[in-house]
């Protein structure tokens, strides 16, 4: 699960949903741009970047049919011309930009000519990470300014870009849309990712978050980006024109289909008693030959475990547990903070239980419950909870770039089957102290929980620290997959 | 003129003024650290760095002597122990930070390593580049938590550096000081330089801004530093220990001993009508004959005049401009922005008129507008003006990189000059125009203004756009030094 998951789903929206909503979000997104115009307050900026064949130019031809294109300027990257070469590279942009009560629309931007440069090798590392830099403190700049900037990243998986480029290949009415240049691309697809993955990271700040989308259907994409775009300017005016006081929030990611990563979960999985047998043992063994071995001392392993509630993580701490030495690990429950804690950033916390070598912190429950019920409760203002992803992005990027293996686990369960634990738990004497009235109260915000769950899955699952989504309505199937990634994870990092 | 040019002028502190002001300051900041302690809202965190031998352990001693060592918890980087290597490099940071009401003062920071590595190439520029990267989100993440971070750099010139470690070593009580390490560094003095101008630049952010502190004075230092903590802990306290809105201006570095690189201008040097016939003729033949160079059509050049006003800025210009092809050259005079501009960011109005090849662009004032008239007369908000001297630096940077040479001057006349000129112009009719009663207000605020050009020319001083300081009260050596800087800066530029 990584930046670019949610975007690899399989989004879809049927032809009568789409001809329904479209009109209504057409009508809304025009008003609102003449509502900006007669404002005259602040300019709009809508960057779509993005995988080749991903459908960036349809729909920007889409909003550009649905707004007055007399209030929107179009930019489309080209060869820079002679005028442009001349001056510093971000002097074309410049000259581009949208005054204030106009929209600006860029297909492609500053970002294009540093990701293509370094994916094919064009400038260095060093380059490329100033580069970054340069492009932060210029949208800064543009947050400071007024500009509503809204950055769109349509996204394809490398099998549906094949398929994509090799479909408008065969149509001859569109055949015209393939260049040989996008051939030549895709067989760099996952250099592409891998830069663009860390382009959008360094560049998914508090004043110009990315959205990213998933390119395969246009009716999705269309209304996606939208209504986005149309959320994001009635929120402007909505303020008289006048810039949040210190970030611009992500757009949310409308869910004109419904369907995120935890819906696409099958949670029917299950495991037989006597396959589970044989796997936990076979898991178990494993796991105990590997932190056994002399490599193991060098490493460190923070693994995390966050689920519904009832899901079973403490049952599946403890089948991981069982094959560890006592003297190799700790597990460590997060629940309120201390006083000393309290007087402290929010990720103290969590920083001074980090492992030494060759040990193992397992975290029941942690720093992503800011995130997650911090946000749904309304502990924390959404100001500091936006924050709080890049802040764990790059705790989380710290922990790796130390060599310390970072296993994260989310636990899912269905509605259904927690309301059945939670009646079985109160059944039983000796399970009842762990049903509370609180988790009958947290159980009625199932839908905002979700929400957050689809969000933080979203924007902090990495290739250093990814998430595993474990189906766990079957506690056996949950606990050997658990086992298994983790089994996984180290015979990777040991390698 | 760079970042570091107003700690090379030599402040000092005379014994008596001291021993009349430290007690004062030493009083009053104890006074403050025990308001904070009792309000318990925030942490402060001091952070002092810079080149050996410039007197910051000196320091640190001092304020711990001042403060109420019971509430202040020191860190000095050594080599990291075993505990600290087995965990991310940030660590040893985090377990040192202060809680709320506490202060932390840190002698040498996660500046450190990063600095040094490089200098010493254990890093390259990308890894360099990343690590900058971590620490402007880590001060960030502290600012949103609430921490009040203040850095200060001290500095020493080479010759100043020099001087201090051979005194060192001749006092036998201070020998123990110097190592042989100490040796080493300072061989590689220029290089340390380079690259701690690279990282104070990009880590001077909105949210924990550098103060870089001249260290050859030790009372000079320790009032400098005292004095600063101070004002930002009542800062702080002023607002009920809540951080500002949206960024920590930088403690404007309290002129303790009334010196700025203005003021160590030599305003009474002059020159001879006859010489100066010679040297303008010389210096004109020059630029006309390096603008006529094949190499000279790969280059732009985009020049800056600004000064006090009736400084001669027109004069110098038309010296200039008299020596080059009229289709070589445009002077863009800056005044109040049109409708247009307004309806842009800041900086559009410049790029707008950026050069093309080949060609010469003089702006007759300029981009720093922002940081002096709109400063001063308080047209702009100090939020505003206060990220305008990192936007420029970025425009600068943008401009030099693309290979525009950027030739800034500050032309400055004394007090009493200008009102001789003033009064001068007043009698002659056909210059009367250009005396206005707005000229008569800005002299009233000479000493604003002062502030914001020394300002002005620390922060925005640099390698690339380095300022030209020309002593203007004689006209012919302004104008003289204004070519001769102009013809030098373009030799170098097309070598």
């Amino acid at each position: 699960m990584d930046l670019f998951s949610s975007a690899e789903i399989g989004h879809k929206i049927p032809k009568e949903q789409y001809d329904k909503e479209a009109p209504e979000v057409r009508e809304q997104l025009l008003e609102a741009q003449l509502s900006a115009v007669e404002m005259g307050k602040f300019a709009t900026l809508i960057v779509i970047g993005g995988v080749d064949g991903a459908g960036k130019g349809e729909t920007m031809n889409t909003l550009l049919e649905w707004m007055d294109p007399r209030h929107v300027q179009t930019f489309a990257i080209e060869a820079a011309t002679e005028e442009e070469q001349e001056r510093p590279m971000m002097w074309r942009y410049w000259r581009a930009l949208p005054p204030k009560g106009k929209t600006g629309l860029f297909f492609g931007s500053w970002y294009t000519a540093p990701i293509v440069d370094r994916v094919l090798k064009k400038i260095d590392g060093e380059d490329f990470e100033k580069r970054m830099q340069d492009i932060t403190r210029f949208e800064r700049m543009l947050f400071d300014e007024g500009v509503l900037v809204i950055k769109f990243w349509f996204h394809l998986s490398k099998s549906a870009q094949k398929k994509r480029l090799e479909s408008l290949q065969k149509d001859p009415k569109e055949r015209w849309r393939v260049t040989p240049e996008d051939w030549k691309r895709f067989k760099i697809y996952d250099r592409f990712r891998g830069i663009s993955d860390r382009a959008l990271r360094v560049s998914s700040t508090a004043h110009a978050p990315w959205t990213v989308v998933e390119g395969g259907d246009s009716r999705f994409r269309n209304l996606t980006v939208a209504r986005a775009v149309l959320e994001a300017i009635k929120g402007r005016i909505a303020t008289k024109g006048e810039p949040p006081p210190d970030f611009q929030p992500a757009v949310p990611l409308p869910a004109v289909d419904r369907l995120n990563v935890l819906r696409t979960l099958d949670l029917s999985q299950k495991i037989s008693e006597p396959k589970y047998d044989k796997l936990i043992d076979k898991y178990q063994r494993e796991l105990a030959l590997l932190t056994r071995k002399p490599r193991f001392r060098e490493l460190s392993v923070v693994s995390v475990f966050e689920g519904s509630d009832a899901a079973g993580k403490g049952g599946a701490i403890r089948r991981l547990t069982r094959a560890l030495d006592l003297r190799m690990y700790r597990v460590i429950p997060i629940a309120a903070p201390t006083d000393e804690e309290r007087a402290q950033p929010y990720l103290w916390r969590f920083w001074r239980h980090l492992p030494r070598r060759g040990k193992i912190a397992i975290f029941d429950r942690s720093w992503y419950g800011r995130v997650l019920v911090e946000r749904v409760e309304g502990f924390t203002s959404e100001a500091d909870w936006m924050r709080g992803y890049g802040e764990i992005n790059d705790f989380e990027a710290d922990l790796a770039h130390h060599g310390i293996v970072v296993v994260k686990y989310w636990l899912q369960i269905s509605k259904e089957e927690q309301l059945k634990r939670f009646k079985a738990r109160q059944a039983i004497t000796f399970k009842r102290f762990k049903i509370t009235e609180e988790d009958w109260r947290n159980r009625k915000k199932w839908d905002d929980y979700e929400q957050a769950v689809a969000d933080m899955v979203d924007r902090t699952g990495s290739r250093y620290a990814p998430w595993t989504l474990v189906e766990a309505n079957d506690k056996l199937h949950a606990r050997v997959k658990v086992l298994e990634t983790f089994v996984e994870r180290l015979e990777t990092a040991l390698k």
